[in-house]
C-alpha cells in the first residue's frame, strides 16, 4: 500500500510575513511549510517613492501579498511530497483594508494614484484613524446603537469604517474612484477564486456586520449624507451573488489561472478567511474555559464562551465568530513585540550589540539572557506597556509608553526586563476582566511568535499571571488552523472532527514560582494604569494631540 | 613702565575634574589656565582594586585631587607668564568627604584601608546613606532640632553627617582608625597651609555648624552614645588651634613643600575654602535678586536674600555663607548632565553615533541639534528629571525619572529633547517656589559647564522659564569666584571692590520666543511632579526600596 495522504493547506498573512503549511488532515502533521517576508514591509514615513506620511501611518503593498503567495505555496507543496490537496484557506491580520477598482485591482497598482496614501493598504494597527473612530463612537452615542457593545465598549480606529471614513475625509478622489474597500483575507481568497467572496467572520468581527445584515442607512448618514448606502456602494453588499461565510464554509473554488501559478488543481475547495488570530484558536484546541494568548507584534488573547456577558474592553464579543454556536472574546495589547522591537532599533547602543555578538545571540536573546539574571524588582523599574495605545481592557489609541523608576545604574537589560514585564502585567490585567465579568478560564495557552523560544519569557508569564501556563510547540497555529477549516470547507471533517484530528497537541507547561512574586509590581502596574487612565489622562490626552501636528 | 600684575590663583575641584586659573586682581583678566581630569574619575560599581560597590556609592580617590594640583597650579602660571601671585583660594564639591589619620593623610592611601570602601573620600552625590539621613532626620523631628530648617526641611544624605554616620554603621574599623572627616575643600587647603584651616561657608552648609558651634551631645548621642562628643572627636573642633573663616578669609600660608610642588611664592595667603556652586556668585556679580544657575553634571541654584523667609526644599538657608551679612538660599537638581550622559552611554545605537561623526559633532551636540528641528510638545514625551533623586523642592532621594508618551515612533532624539526640557522645568519649578516664598528673583544668570555652548539649550531654559536669561561667557566661574576670595584673603580688595573689578560682566542675553509655548508642558510636570510625590509615592518608594536590594 502506498496510499497518498490527503492535505489541506493553510496560509497565514501576519504584519511583517507570510506562512504556507501543507498539513496532514489525518494526523494533523506538517508535511511542508515555507515563509516570506514582505518586501516593503510596513510603510511609516514615507510610500516607497518617497511621498511623506502622515504619523501614525501604517500602510502595505497589496503586491507583497501575492509575491508571497506564488513563492511560498508552490515552496511549502513541493516541501510535502506526493499528496493529494484538497482545500486551502488563508487568514490575515485584520482589519486590514485593500481598496479596490472595478476590476477588484488593488487602486495603488494603478500609476495615476500611486502616489496617493490612501490608495494603499492600510495595516491593521494603522492609527491615523482615530479621529474617525471617535466620529463613529459619537454617532452611536448619539444614535443609540448596539455596536460599541459588540466591540467592547468602544469603536477601535482598528475596524475597518474608520480607515474607509478616514479616504473619505482625505482623499475624496480615491475614495470616487475606489469601487469596494475589501478585507485582505478577503481580497486574496477572492483572487484564488478568481470572484469576490466574503468571510462573515470579518465582516461581523471589523465592520459591524451581524446576521441582520450592515448596519441601517441613518447610521452611515450621519457620518455624511453621501454615504447612506455605503454597504451597498463599497462593501460586500455590491457584491450580492458573491459567496459568503464563516471560516470552514467553501465560499469558491481555485480558479485555473491562480491554480496554474500555484501548482495546484483548479476547483479545489477555499474556505472563507479568518482573522489571524482567531485562526489560531482550533490549532491549539482551545475550546470553552481556554484564554489563547498569541503573542507577536501585537498580543491578541481569544476567550471562547458559552454564554453573552458584559466584558469590558474586549474588541469583540460576538457570536460564531470563532467557532459556530460559541460566543468569541477576543481582546488584545497593541504592541507586544513591536516594543521588544522598538527598544533594540532605537535604544541599545553598539556596547551591548558586541557583546551579544561575541555570545553568539541575536540581540533580543541577549537581552532577555540579560533580564533573567535579575529579581523581580531589582530593575527598580516599572512600565506600561502602551506604545501604541491600549486596545484592551481600556480602549484608547492616546495612550503612550512610560517608564518609571530610571536612575543613573539604570542598563539596557533592565529597560528590556522592564517591558517584558509590561507587556505580561497588561495580559493579566485583560485575563483578570474576563473573570471578574464571569467567564471561567482554566486554561492558559501561549502561542505566537515570541513564546516557546525563550523560556524567561515563558516563565515570566507564568510567574506573573500566578498560575500555570502551557506553550504551544506550533510554531504555525494560524496556519495549521487555516488548514483545519480548510479541511472543513472541504468537506473531509465537521469542524469538531478536524480539530480532534489535526489540532497541535504538543506543549510545554510552566508553572509559577514563588519564590518570584510580582504582586508588588503587578499592584503597582494597576495603579499606574488607573493613575494614567484617571487623573493623568488629561496630560497623556495633551501629549497624543500635540504629538501629531 | 612694565609694571607685574598681581595676581591670585582660583583652583575649582568639580566632579570630574579640576581647573586653576591666574586672574589680574584689576581687570579680573585670567591670564593662565588649565585643567585636568581625575584619573579614576568617579567610583562606582567596584573600587580599582576590584572591590565591589553597593548601589548608590559614589566615591573618589583623594590623590587624583593632589596629583590635579601638581599639574594645573604650575600650567596655570606658567601661561599666565611673569604676574606677581599674591594668594590662592580652592573650591569644592561639598560635602566631598575625606577621612583621614592622624596624620592627616587619607585613610585609603593606608594599604591595610586600600580595599576598604569606608576609607575612600565620598563625593556629595554619594547616596548609600541614605538610611543614615532619615535617622537625623528622625531625631531632629524627635529632639525638636531646628536643622532641617536650615537644610528645607529636610537633611539630604548629601550632607556630610549622613556619610559619616554610614562608616560608623558598616565599618567601624575605618571609623576608629579615623581621626577625623574632613571636607575636601579643607582637606586640600589644608594640605596647602601644612596644618589644618577650615571653611565655615562649607561647616554651615553641609555639617550643621552655625555661629554657636556644633549641634551638642545629646544630638549626636541619640545616634549611638559613643558619638556624642563627634565634633570634637572627628570634625574641625579637632583642632582648636586651627584657623577658621568665611571664603574672603585668610586661614592659612603657602607652606614650603607645596610652595615647592607647585613653583608659587611660600606663604602666600590662602582662603577658607567655598563650595564650588558658591565660589560663581562672585564670578558673575550674582546680588540680592539674581538667580544664578550653575548647571553642570547637577544644577546647583543660588539666591541670595536680603532676609530670611521659608523657601521649601532649599538645601540650605543660611547666613553669610555667600557672602558676610547676606542670606544664602541654596537648592538645586541632583541628576542635569548626567542624565544627558547617562542617555548617551546607555541608550544611543551606532547609526545615531554614525550620523553624528559624519556630521562632525560629539553626540550632545548632535542629539541637541536634532533636538532643535522639533517644536515643543512634537516629541509627545514628558520626562521628570529625577535620576538621582530630587534635591529641590522635594528633597527625596528615592525618587526617580520617569518618561512618559513612548511610542513606536520616538527616537533618540525625542528622547534627549524630553530629558532637557525636563531639566528646565525642575529649574522653573525651584524659582517659582522661591518667588512664592517671598524672595524677589529680577534677574537669571545661567553658568556651569553647559549653558553657553548650544544656543538651542540657553534659549530652552528663556522659553521654558518664560523670561529673559543671561548666560555668563566666564567658562571658570568658580574658579574666577575662587580667586576673587584669594584676592580679599591676600588683602588687595574689600570682597566689593573684588567684585566689582575682577567679575566677568560678558554675558550673552536670551528672551522668551512666545512661539514656543511651553505652558501645557510645564503644567503636565508639575501634575506629574505633584501625583509622583503624592498618591504614586508609595509606588516610586517600593520600587527604590526594592532596587536597592
Amino acid at each position: 500500500m502506498n496510499e497518498r495522504k490527503i492535505c489541506t493547506i493553510g496560509v497565514d498573512f501576519g504584519s511583517l510575513s507570510a506562512r504556507a503549511v501543507v498539513v496532514d488532515t489525518d494526523s494533523g502533521a506538517i508535511l511542508g511549510e515555507a515563509a516570506a517576508e514582505y518586501p516593503h514591509g510596513i510603510l511609516s514615513g514615507n510610500l516607497p517613492d518617497g511621498t511623506p506620511l502622515e504619523p501614525d501611518c501604517f500602510l502595505q503593498d497589496p503586491e507583497d501579498y501575492t509575491a508571497a503567495l506564488e513563492r511560498i505555496v508552490p515552496q511549502a507543496v513541493k516541501a510535502a511530497g506526493d499528496v493529494d490537496i484538497i482545500g486551502l484557506a488563508v487568514d490575515f491580520t485584520a482589519s486590514t483594508m485593500v481598496p479596490v477598482d472595478e476590476q477588484f485591482r488593488p487602486l495603488c497598482i494603478d500609476p495615476a494614484f500611486a502616489a496617493r496614501p490612501h490608495a494603499w493598504c492600510k495595516l491593521w494597527k494603522h492609527h491615523a484613524d482615530a479621529p474617525e473612530a471617535r466620529l463613529l463612537n459619537e454617532i452611536c452615542a448619539e444614535q443609540k446603537r448596539p455596536y460599541p457593545g459588540w466591540y467592547g465598549g468602544t469603536i477601535s480606529q482598528e475596524c475597518l469604517l474608520p480607515k474607509v471614513i478616514e479616504v473619505f475625509h482625505k482623499d475624496p478622489e480615491v475614495f470616487a474612484k475606489t469601487a469596494a474597500f475589501v478585507e485582505a483575507g478577503d481580497y486574496v481568497t477572492s483572487l484564488l477564486a478568481g470572484t469576490p467572496c466574503f468571510s462573515l467572520s470579518i465582516a461581523a468581527g471589523k465592520n459591524f456586520w451581524c446576521k441582520d445584515g450592515y448596519p441601517d442607512g441613518d447610521f452611515y448618514a450621519a457620518i455624511a449624507p453621501e454615504l447612506r448606502n455605503l454597504p451597498k456602494d463599497k462593501f460586500m453588499d455590491r457584491y450580492p451573488e458573491a459567496q459568503r461565510g464563516y471560516p470552514g464554509t467553501c465560499v469558491g473554488h481555485l480558479c485555473r489561472s491562480w491554480a496554474e501559478k500555484l501548482g495546484l488543481p483548479e476547483g479545489l475547495a477555499l474556505s472563507a478567511a479568518q482573522m489571524d488570530a482567531y485562526a489560531a484558536l482550533p490549532a491549539v484546541g482551545a475550546q470553552v474555559g481556554t484564554a489563547l494568548l498569541v503573542v507577536g507584534t501585537s498580543t491578541g488573547i481569544l476567550v471562547p464562551g458559552e454564554r453573552r456577558v458584559d466584558v469590558k474592553g474586549v474588541t469583540a464579543c460576538l457570536p460564531d465568530t470563532f467557532y459556530p454556536g460559541i460566543w468569541g472574546y477576543a481582546s488584545g495589547q497593541c504592541s507586544v513585540g513591536d516594543t521588544f522591537q522598538w527598544f533594540v532599533d532605537n535604544c541599545v547602543p553598539e556596547e551591548e550589540r558586541k557583546k551579544a555578538e561575541a555570545a553568539g545571540k541575536n540581540l533580543h536573546s541577549y537581552l532577555t539572557d540579560e533580564a533573567a539574571r535579575l529579581a523581580p524588582g531589582e530593575t527598580g523599574l516599572l512600565a506600561l506597556d502602551w506604545f501604541n495605545g491600549n486596545r484592551s481592557p481600556l480602549a484608547d489609541p492616546r495612550l503612550s509608553g512610560l517608564i518609571l523608576g530610571l536612575n543613573l545604574q539604570t542598563k539596557p537589560a533592565h529597560i528590556y526586563r522592564a517591558f517584558l514585564e509590561a507587556t505580561a502585567f497588561g495580559a493579566r490585567h485583560i485575563l483578570e476582566v474576563h473573570q471578574r465579568a464571569g467567564l471561567p478560564i482554566e486554561r492558559i495557552v501561549l502561542s505566537g511568535g515570541i513564546p516557546g523560544k525563550n523560556a524567561f519569557f515563558d516563565q515570566l508569564y507564568a510567574d506573573v499571571l500566578g498560575r500555570p501556563v502551557e506553550v504551544s510547540a506550533c510554531t504555525q497555529a494560524p496556519a495549521l488552523g487555516s488548514a483545519i477549516f480548510a479541511a472543513v470547507a472541504a468537506g473531509r471533517w465537521t469542524l469538531q472532527e478536524a480539530i480532534g484530528k489535526m489540532q497541535c497537541a504538543n506543549t510545554r507547561h510552566f508553572t509559577p514560582d514563588i519564590t518570584r512574586p510580582y504582586e508588588f509590581l503587578y499592584e503597582a502596574y494597576i495603579t499606574m494604569t488607573n493613575t494614567c487612565f484617571g487623573p493623568l489622562k488629561p496630560i497623556l490626552d495633551g501629549l497624543y494631540v500635540r504629538r501629531r501636528k
